[in-house]
């Protein structure tokens, strides 16, 4: 819209089945499955965008993964088994210990609408154990991660 | 005790204990968990009330459940196999079609003290099951059942 | 290839990830987890043979689901995520009125060697519910599906 | 086998609400959730019979666990949302790097009559890392868990 173009952050898409397992005696996608698959895709961000996988961040940083601190999810269309599902993400905000991963469930119809099943925005941090052993704490983004995930 | 006492929600404790399979590699609860335990405490709290399980109400007038809309929840400490952790919940505000259910998960530990590990507030609505069979569609909120869970 | 080959039964072959969710404290996965895989390898195995969805089976002919009866499984190697896993699964026996379904989980290698993760013989039958709406029972076996599986 | 009478194991019960979540499309208990269940019930047999929790023991002697190496399972009649379960649990019998645990599943209905649910026998070994800090190893049975186990 303008000369200087906003820049679109990397987006990645992960794709998921719904399984009968995954639905439950209202036949829909039992609501935690999803927040399941939202966290499947949160890691799969970040592998797609290069960052090695969490058991070798360890040994290298002591970075264990990204856990949450908040999540806000909004349910707006139901699921269930059969269906195929596609979660798109995203970082939408950096901040200095934290950033907001946002995504979006979609699912492709077979007449090739598409229906919008949740969407969430996501507070996570990047974590190392505490040195006493006991729980985790938060460390500065790495910048190599943020720039690989930008 | 006052001559305008203020109203207090009805509030239900669920207890549940962590076990190994609930954490995952960085050895704390994955988060996912929470959710399916705060699902329970929230099914548990219209039980406690005096709510019929929803099998029963399916029969009774076509309620399924009260399937979930939204939901903000607040990761505040990390929690391990071997706690034991007590969900208070309530029911926030009543709407239309919809009501406003709060949740803290907290730890007693082996002191006395106490650790709040997660906040939540979820917007849910009473569900029937739709004439064409296919998902779900909110009902107006049974007065009998608000009045049980105030 | 020769004069009186065997008959291979139908094998399908289902493809999972392993996530960082599915995998317990000690790093590797819990082993509910290959149960919830195995369960959505069966399903698809009859979608891939051409048998309809479950809930369009109940409303022509009452076939709920196949559940299970009896799992015998052997945990042989650990497998971790990052992992992707080959779910191979056939029909090793047709009884009257249930059937052994049998899996292989293997894992492929960066350097193309071969794992098997986990081997396991189902017994399940196909149910309907029952007339008084309390639980499930065996149906014989539909030759059409037995047909289309073998 | 003698005269003097055989001793009994030792057996502990560990109860289980079942919930709506962990009921799927059928309406009965989705079985993966069994096995989540047993694996509790075998972490919390070793707890009540006395020995620490994992992350105890090791730090003092590297055992991290029990995980499984083959499981049977033998499922008797359904359970819902609603039921309470009692997992009865013991070691049927010690070898030199294993040993069965067994569990009962049942169901103390309304009118006191109990339910099977489910009977499982499972194969488990005692576990530490392996020095390579590649999955795991079976190290002999702890003399010491065994006398509190038996």
């Amino acid at each position: 819209m303008t000369d200087t173009p906003p820049t679109q952050p990397r987006t990645v898409v992960y794709t998921q089945r719904v399984e009968f397992g995954d639905c439950d005696p209202a036949r829909i996608v039992w609501f935690t499955n999803f927040f399941r698959w939202i966290d499947a895709a949160s890691r799969h961000f970040f592998i797609q965008c290069g960052v090695p996988p969490w058991h070798e961040t360890e040994k290298a940083s002591g970075l264990i993964g990204t856990p949450l601190v908040d999540t806000h999810a909004r349910f707006v269309k139901t699921a269930s088994y059969g269906d195929t599902l596609q979660i798109h993400s995203h970082v939408a905000e950096w901040r200095d210990k934290s950033f907001v991963q946002r995504y979006r469930i979609q699912r492709e119809n077979a007449d090739r609408s598409v229906d919008l099943i949740m969407e969430c925005d996501e507070v996570r941090i990047f974590a190392a154990r505490r040195e006493d052993g006991k729980g985790i704490r938060a460390i500065a983004i790495p910048p190599e991660i943020k720039a690989l995930c930008s």
